[in-house]
């Protein structure tokens, strides 16, 4: 019987409209119960850009809405791959469609395990977010494991192993999970639609239209640099003026400190925390569980973080006040291994304001490597990006773009020092003097030896 | 001192990037501090749509970004008339541009007021968002109370009668609040662009070249009848097939139960709810005030909503992980004073499998006119949309529209009995004679007498 | 060998880029041949929407790009039929996928008989392009005959009886041609695309989604009512709005009494005509041949024009010079069997003038019936749209909708009388009192008695 | 009275309706007359993609449509600049409105002088696009000369010498010809709609915020960098992937090709030219004045093939059919320096199936600089683009890009061989050998030495 479940399609396709896809189909059983875990509802209540939406009000969809996108083009793809490139056709270099389930399995479930602000939850609760992947997968009491699991034994761990890389065949591996997948394909075109900003967009179709497999993965017609070449560009663009933004990482640094604030406070006064924020306390007790994993959300902090507001301890409140509210530090560029000292000069400013410099600085860097072709003796090695000319020859992608090129292997993004709003105030008061001489250092948006 | 904040513009315009109206332009520093209130930006944890995000997966943007649009298209109004119909121009029908600040600051906030799942948290706890819209803005101790009362003494009160009708500039008031408006115009456009339906589309730019000014509000020229038709329509259709939509009524009706449920069980143990949902409880027991209201949002209503699914009480529990992990009520049309009496049957049907009626199933009605004429003797008029001809004669655009006479004064929409799922259930089972029988009285979507 | 033509799938599917449905897909050689037929690649030369683009700038689109648009969304319903609704699954209403190719072919070619601002000129020439069409499908010297005629022996005929809606299959017929169907839907949303307005927009996909074939033709399920009774309002407002601009048929009536004109003229002094316009003598001649038909385009007339400004006839110059340099009569409303005798008022006034008004006025009536529902003794009865029911019982658009039944059976449109513009001049002049006395027939755009 | 034509403001703007900046606005009487005049008005009968429609069937708007663009985003552009940067507020680097009138003119204006398939007419008839544009303007008889001298003496000139860059406002001048300007925006996001690709969409509205002007003309604000790179970038991706297609080109070698056989044909036959193509015998016999130009487009071009068509003479008839029905040459790329004795080799072997090589063969290359800073030396230099800090330092923008750095001085494009099509034939027939061999000198889209 478990083997109808695995190929059981649904009578008429169910059909989930999508500003981006416009349709997202679903044809199998196996994916409309997955969507219908409560594991995966979960992610409704998880921003997919976490601080960002506050600099761009529009981006406040979720990664319930990315996950969907992700299984619409890898069955966008598979559809492609068995209609042009199947194993029937190519016995070497074609697509075995008895792939497809797992495929589109691993793309819906590849961000499940995500957590409320993940950057900057895991930084400091040493979670991770992959590992909940995997977990949540795998672990018999899921409903998600429990759907996998009726498909065929060992089912789950096949799902699992293509989020983690070691599935054997690499055109699925790829399809999640490369420099060009169908992960990346959907935040791009997702973020880019709902902060309206354009620097996302690139033409899937035309990317759908060179795609192919091959025995060690996926490839892209050589016809088809100019389009992969705008998917990388467009890529650094998001990096560069969306995801990157410096307002965005004001607020992260205070989400920052809130958090590790509240860890230090809770090793105080552990009391306030447990009547509070109790599905939180299994984190700050470095206890948790996958289970207590699944209980946090964007809005179970979210609401702990009003709660916190009213808390006598006035940086803890003030700093849930800031997050909530949204009042983000300022920032300044600086340079590494120069402007250090400067940096110290003002923070001594600002402590004469009268601010804890250890609370309401800091330092944060954003660095994103557009594209890498391979280097094998690299910490972490990225699938570089193949062309295929006519004759089967396999090219790497920066050799024949100029543009690729410029940006590959060069880490871009920047350093930025922050520090309280009020430093910036032009108007006449008592702390005038230490005003003046704070913007003194502050040149061109960077941070610069005074005259 | 107070005058020169009126006038205050910032020294270049702020942007806002946003998907429906590309940017929105802030050229005020009371604009820019309005929305930096801490009132305003928790309208940032408010969903626009509530439950419709459960059937239209891309609706999750936030009262925050609709009241931002509302505001843009109500300066792009300003400017038009400015340019083209000030005062100056015309002294009997022309437009001060002395209204510009009190209608930007009403079109604003005239959602401030909103909670959590509005529709269904109102009629329960007998809130209303309205009167809350006035208090915010006119309680001494808000920030938006304050930021107004800064522009000139009275000026918080102002703003709160454009809200409530009773400002005495009608041009001013229908700007904001008339069956074509700025609020009406942003939420088709933005619920269309989210949720990736095309039928809140219309034409906004040629709607902004045919409205002007007269003496007793605002009309448009009768040229433009066809965009104002077509806006019509588009407003009919998104109520039709996105607001009304049975599957976000059937979680609509599970949380109005939940709701329901949970405060009849604070009578018998406040303890539980003091302890899990600190932030209800004022609502629970009736005391409510408007410090309490703004410390409620969708975020701090879901966190409760996940502790409640560990309670004890089976009710409780069941509904709130129904309504966390979408598991709406499914349902069928019926007819008032027709098919009541099947309805019963089907009740007993259902209790028989062992549900409680009153828990688990609900009938649910969703009316609206999409466009009324003037009817001095209804309960509540509407004014009417006006047409004007070139000598300045103004006709009822029902009068000239056979399409909106189609719609005018008709309500539209529909009644529907809401069930558990299981009734539905085609497989082999214990129950599945009843079942059977259940399905027997709905035939082509409707409730139909068995035969 | 002729059954491998007809079953030849290219080795990739050619793909056009096209704005509307982003890529056209051609999978069969024997489509890829018709497009590149001469018969077909003369479209390009033939503008879409004819005078309108002289209101519309963008509506500069030709019907090669419409026809490769029918010929997409047939290939598109022809997949969802073939997956969803095959013969194989339902033998009663199903689609029988044989049919696909007829299909394609038809939808591709259903235009290939156009000529030049074919509503005009038909008028005149007594030519007929849809009999155009069938000749080209059909006779022997074409292209695309000799193409069709590989396929199989009476192929073309086939061919040319579904456009003639002869053909048995009346799913296939109604695809080409109904109230709702390919071309219809292509070229609201192509016009709709170009010129840039918005009236036209609505959503093709969800009208694929619903639509559905039975044993009489194509119908929709009930629950995509909405989406079709949109796409019958978008027909409307783009007929109101685009289609019966008044501005271009102030230039369609310039072309109508240029060619008049020039057909009058021929008789007295063929030789001019013969020397500068010699493709268009067969037509002056009333003499054309298919060939003769297939040299003319837009291009060869608009050349024609050029020459005929410096002819010595100053009104064949003049009404040449206004076409081409968009001179458009201007126009106010009137209504038949009242405002005649005013006409006449106002006709005498521009003769005073100096103009003869036999070739500076006009009457243009434009009118349209957006739905109709069967009527079994109407001149030409339209194919009803048909709405079904889970059960399989149909219901006829109107009786569901009433917006619809607001449009259904009234004929919507205008009657326009035209005149030279110089009628309306304010400015101090010789003929002042003249233009005034014609201005007081003029009242909120109409003609009306004056005082 | 001329001063005030000058200043005379519409009573109510006009609106042209348009797909890519949804209105054009026109407030000016002389813009409006402008866009009446009968030079402005032919410039919808030239189109601007030339032969790349005949690859992106959506490209077939004119030069029409673009002009009003350019025309546009330079409106838009003033009011900016008089709204933040007028000279009241910075005397040195502001924006004096005194220019608004010249700005637009010269930007409606630019294109005035493009005559039919520009680029290749150009070549084989030595005239020049930009000298006619300025005789348009400067010639007493042209409407558009009468309708800007009406202006104020000599301001023909003015305007004529924006477009020659002799202008002293430099910052005029910069809006319409520079690395980034009015022209190159408009024809990037116009034609990028229109074919439907997606390379050529940058966010204008982010550029319009970050432009400003200064003494020397106009820059960047610092912080718009990104947005101006995006720009570079989607300029460099339309050129390699529309602009320079090889089927266009492979059109354009046919229609070049075509004009020069007619060229030397007619010295030995112009009886023929004489007769079928009286327009085009001035320029045949290169005597052709301004008013000879004025009557030539592309469809009186396209109406002459027409007539060629059916010339005895076998290669005008054939190259011309060619041309009408869409038959391109197909290529493969070479290196100059290293493949020509390659193609020497290949042309033998056309010459061996029967074609003229000379008419049937040919190089084209295409090459585009997408961005240059400034070379004093070089024989045509670029502005080049500034980006300018907080205080007011100028960066040149490949300074500050790497993606910028990576395109700037490099030339992009290819050189490509073209022939017959015929010799890529597969199957079985007589030639076969010459084809195979043929064949073999083509490896990867590339030419090869066989082995």
């Amino acid at each position: 019987m478990e083997i109808s479940y695995k190929h059981q399609l649904l009578p008429i396709e169910k059909v989930f409209k999508d500003p981006v896809h416009n349709d997202i189909q679903v044809q199998h059983q196996v994916i409309l119960d997955l969507i219908n875990a409560k594991e995966f509802q979960r992610l409704r209540r998880i921003k997919q850009l976490g601080t960002a939406s506050f600099t761009f009000h529009g981006g406040e969809h979720s990664r319930f809405s990315h996950s969907l996108g992700v299984y619409e083009i890898t069955r966008q793809i598979c559809d492609i791959f068995e209609r042009n490139f199947s194993i029937e056709k190519d016995p070497i270099d074609g697509w075995n469609d008895e792939e497809r389930l797992v495929a589109l399995c691993a793309a819906l479930l590849h961000d499940v395990g995500h957590g409320p602000y993940s950057h900057t939850f895991e930084a400091i609760f040493s979670t991770n977010h992959e590992q909940f992947t995997v977990d949540i997968i795998t672990s018999p009491f899921t409903e998600i494991y429990q759907i996998l699991n009726k498909v065929e034994d060992g089912f789950p761990q096949k799902v699992a192993s293509v989020i983690t890389k070691q599935y054997p065949n690499q055109q699925v591996v790829q399809m999640i999970s490369s420099q060009i997948d169908a992960d990346r394909m959907d935040y791009l075109l997702r973020d880019a639609y709902f902060t309206g900003t354009q620097y996302g967009t690139f033409d899937l179709t035309r990317i759908l239209r060179v795609i192919r497999p091959y025995n060690k993965g996926i490839c892209f017609t050589t016809n088809g640099m100019h389009a992969v070449e705008d998917y990388i560009v467009s890529r650094y663009q998001m990096y560069m003026q969306v995801y990157f933004h410096p307002v965005s990482r004001g607020m992260e640094v205070i989400l920052d400190h809130l958090l590790k604030y509240a860890e230090q406070l809770f090793k105080e006064s552990p009391d306030f925390f447990e009547r509070t924020s109790p599905l939180l306390v299994p984190f700050l007790e470095k206890s948790e569980t996958l289970s207590d994993y699944l209980k946090l959300d964007d809005h179970v902090l979210n609401s702990y973080f009003m709660m916190w507001c009213d808390h006598p301890d006035e940086t803890l409140s003030d700093l849930s006040k800031r997050f909530l509210n949204r009042k983000p530090l300022k920032s300044v560029k600086f340079v590494t291994g120069k402007d250090e000292p400067l940096i110290e000069d003002m923070k001594q400013l600002i402590e004469k304001i009268g601010y804890d410099t250890a609370i309401y600085t800091a330092i944060n860097t954003s660095f994103d490597l557009p594209y890498d072709f391979y280097r094998p003796n690299a910490v972490s090695s990225r699938t570089q990006i193949e062309l295929m000319e006519y004759d089967g020859t396999l090219i790497e992608l920066s050799k024949q773009s100029s543009l690729v090129r410029a940006l590959a292997g060069e880490i871009h993004g920047d350093e930025r020092f922050y520090f309280p709003k009020e430093m910036l105030t032009q108007s006449d008061n008592l702390f005038n003097d230490i005003y003046r001489m704070f913007q003194c250092y502050i040149h061109n948006g960077k941070i610069t030896k005074p005259n």
